[in-house]
């Protein structure tokens, strides 16, 4: 016959290592048969009851207050076990050296003010305060805390972005930044790809994985499980792609994440299309229409996800560096097309709806986005200016420079313009030699956007052959030594504008993050869980761990006895 | 301030070329800031106002009149622009020589008889008349035109693919025949790679491409952005890559094209498949199943596609040829599958569907094409013999002969049948020696349908080994000295057969163009835009400009003047 006895401490804050700790103090004394110490909350009741530790007093217990259910041979031994609780807490405090703990995240910050980054491990409902304090200090979080309100982690999210930091989470289990693990996070080789994950559990069995083919990692950044929902729009996602983009040590990306939501997959797809780099995805249990579109390669499991991306990062020797997006005026982000060939035309279409939501054209693929006046362009725009309503009683503007150069004149004003793109096609029938009148129209718009202090850039495709009597590369010099950037082929330089734009328009959106205070020596403030504490310091991290309470106090006399045996480093 | 001056010309004909030279002549005026040459178009006066050069009275243009808008320093500089109008155009003639040009197509056939060809590219309304009179006069047509009525184009169509002629067009804006580029055309080398394109500027992309890559064309076929709509049913397509498939010089062949009609998709791609050659094929953002389906290969970008097409010409060394149609009665295009084993029977109606879009069977893929009495077949009929209608009361006929002949009999007197394919199943349990009674039956209705003045193909694929007591390869030798085609494996048999009637009933559709027309030296008469009349001399083209008129006149003053002045060879 077992008897239960429970005393219930209401309504203050207690770390769950000390809850833990005290549980396991509890079970060594005599005649106890089972013990719990947890706060009140009904899935910790339900735990109770399975466990024949819940009494009706239990019952009464609010999710504030602190219950410590004992059940022993007898009550007398369960009533000698609990009056120990405060004795139990006392001998530890006695066994511990003494801390020094700032009390506030400004005085940790003050002692260690190299550390870029605060871990934040409280209670979800007092986490999204300490975030709000360590992005005011100019400082990243990795917000392991659950449980935090979906509005706060929308307000959270959208000001680091405005200021370039991160916030990794809420519900962040795991991160390696710049070689240290965060959360839970497996001892990984350094290396050349990068990770970006919504799944916790994803992010360590693809960089373990990764570890054990031979491959290494330069980051691997957490998001939080509702990064890649609606309401959030992946913002920490998209910081995250941003960041492996420009990293020039981050030669592969991976990204990993539960089936986000349909409409923010396409815009993390056009922004990892936009990074220029190879790119493995796997959103678990997406059906990717292909297992390869240009630099995004879909994989359907774990396993395969880490086995492609260090078969990609042995392939690929060189990293692609996406368009550099330096020098542009802050509403410059739209680009337009002056097409002179139909069928280019086209290509462009389709390819541009990989990198932008929206395309407007006197030819579209979607009725939706035909301009109203084809004279008109709007946003993005590409023409097809050798279409019927243009060649009425007109030359081809294969022949007759004149519309496009009126054109380029005219996008080129405008302000919200960053890129305008030219086909020019060379051959029979065509202007003897198009680069002789376009070339100056180019350089020309250039100069008059640099002196209104704007940077244009013009993508032109030379479409030819050397043996064509205009010459291919004769024609090519021209354009490039006005200043415009010439590719190969259509293809190549649609994708260039697509990414260019698209990380443009990223850009306006959130503020990059400096990558210079990323790869700085981490070092961290821990405000929370005293496990994450110990792992920063056994991975040999400055550290320091910030004696928090929660602002408002609670059972004050046991408190006062937790808060001291916290402070032992164990 | 400046001041805008028009002078309206009501109703007449004018090149385009003449207009943008008298444009360009206005602008060397003295005072003049602007000129616009244009007919009254919407789009053209839309593009006046942009240019501060629309009027209420060029408001009032209708698209027949032509617009002369002159912006100068001060309304005498406009006016003075305006009075030399006529004059310059009189200058001009009188700098430039005089050139006999034929007034009729007829004339100008006459002086160059050796022209296969005939260059069209006069305004939209008149087009479809002068290439009906080039049909008429048996020559191939290339027709730049654009705005002819749909009407016209597909009746052109269809009595050219009658003639065996070609019409590319209309809004053909490019081809190359025989190494000479029509329209717009680039200079590529000559080689291996064949292609056809319903996409002008994707045709250039990917010739140029191809010529940078180091290789080469033997043609490429412009055929109208119309050619693959529902109503014109890609004629044009269907003739040319018939034309590539019998020139043993193409080793490879290259489709490009915007997204046809979904019917007529299914139809390109089974005349693709039965040309036997490797053919790369993008139909712009049309999501192909696969990317590579027997010799079809399926790219997304212009620049993939003239990669594959070259590392295709490089990897391909022998041409294919596809199976020889000669010698077949003019009703003879059907096929008669009769197998005995019944998967065999299933893989042939599976492998057929890419070659023919109805095969009827007692054990049909689609219950749309069950035979309502299996012992009566029609159209292309594959028939498994050894299903359960068969076999009541009867023996299997891989052990019993007698049905397969009774049905091979009848089937070859047939007279609308071509081939006929059977399957020989060798082994323990069949019949001993089976070709000793069905190779005779072979060889006997092979040779009634001969007298019968019919080709008869009969395809044969042996299952078996030489450990087999029948031996294999004694029972091919005795099916071949019949006069029977073997075929190592059941697919090779049945894709041979899908590609034989396919060719059969293209053929039926339309008379094959004469290759070696084809192949002469390149002669043209150029009817339409003086720029294709330059193109043909700077590539040392035999070429005739005959001097087109509208059927009725116009502003007679202004365009006698006009026309004089495009005689000059410039």
């Amino acid at each position: 016959m077992s008897h239960v006895q429970i005393e219930i401490r209401k309504g203050a804050y207690y770390d769950s290592v000390v809850l833990m700790q005290l549980q396991r103090a509890l079970l060594d004394e005599p005649g106890v048969l089972d013990a719990g110490v947890v706060m009140g909350t009904d899935a910790n009741k339900e735990i109770l009851a399975q466990n024949n530790l819940l009494t009706e007093e239990a019952r009464s217990a609010n999710p504030e207050d602190l219950v410590i259910a004992i059940r022993a041979e007898s009550e007398e031994a369960a009533r000698a076990a609990l009056s120990r609780v405060d004795a139990l807490l006392q001998r530890r405090q006695a066994q511990t050296q003494s801390l020094y703990r700032p009390r506030s995240l400004e005085n940790a910050l003050r002692q260690l003010p190299e550390a870029e980054w605060v871990l934040v491990s409280v209670p979800g409902r007092y986490a999204a305060g300490v975030a709000r304090d360590a992005l005011r200090l100019n400082r990243h979080v990795f917000l392991y805390s659950d449980n935090v309100p979906l509005d706060d982690e929308i307000a959270l999210k959208r000001d680091a972005a405005a200021k370039g930091l991160l916030v990794m989470g809420p519900d962040c289990g795991t991160a390696i930044v710049n070689g240290v693990g965060l959360g839970f996070a497996n001892k990984v080789r350094r290396g050349p790809i990068g990770m970006v994950a919504a799944a916790g559990t994803g992010l360590q069995e693809v960089s373990t994985r990764i570890h054990r083919l031979g491959g290494g990692l330069t980051h691997a950044f957490g998001t939080g499980t509702h990064d890649l929902s609606a309401a959030v729009g992946a913002i920490t996602t998209l910081q995250a792609l941003d960041l492996l983009a420009r990293d020039p040590n981050t030669r592969v990306i991976v990204l990993v994440s539960k089936p986000p939501d349909p409409v923010v997959v396409e815009e993390v797809l056009r922004a990892a299309r936009a990074t220029g780099k190879p790119t493995v995805i796997n959103f678990i249990g997406y059906n990717a229409p292909r297992a390869q579109d240009g630099n995004l390669f879909f994989t359907r499991t774990l396993a395969e996800t880490a086995e492609q991306a260090v078969r990609l990062a042995e392939e690929t020797t060189a990293t692609v560096e996406p368009p550099d997006t330096a020098g542009f005026a802050a509403e410059q982000r739209f680009l337009r097309g002056l097409f002179s060939g139909g069928t280019l035309a086209y290509e462009a279409l389709l390819l541009l709806r990989g990198y932008l939501p929206a395309v407007y054209s006197n030819a579209p693929l979607d009725p939706a986005y035909a301009l109203d006046d084809p004279t008109t362009t709007r946003e993005h725009t590409v023409l097809d200016l050798g279409a019927d309503e243009f060649t009425v009683g007109r030359l081809h503007p294969m022949i007759d420079n004149d519309l496009r150069i009126r054109f380029l004149e005219r996008e080129a004003a405008d302000p919200a313009v960053a890129v305008i793109l030219l086909d020019v096609v060379l051959g029979y029938g065509a202007h003897p030699n198009p680069a002789a009148e376009l070339a100056p129209a180019v350089e020309r718009v250039r100069a008059a956007a640099a002196s209104a202090g704007r940077r244009l850039d013009v993508g032109v495709v030379v479409v030819g052959t050397d043996d064509d009597p205009q010459k291919y590369a004769e024609q090519v010099a021209m354009f490039e030594q006005a200043g415009a950037r010439c590719f190969p082929t259509n293809a190549d330089m649609v994708r260039w504008a697509g990414a260019l734009v698209q990380r443009l328009t990223l850009h306006h959106r959130i503020r990059p993050v400096d990558l210079a205070r990323i790869e700085k020596p981490f070092a961290a403030v821990n405000v929370g869980i005293e496990t994450f504490y110990q792992s920063m310091e056994a991975q040999d991290v400055p550290v320091v761990w910030v004696d928090w309470r929660p602002p408002a106090g609670g059972n004050e006399r046991l408190m006062s006895i937790l808060e001291r045996m916290k402070k032992r480093p164990s």
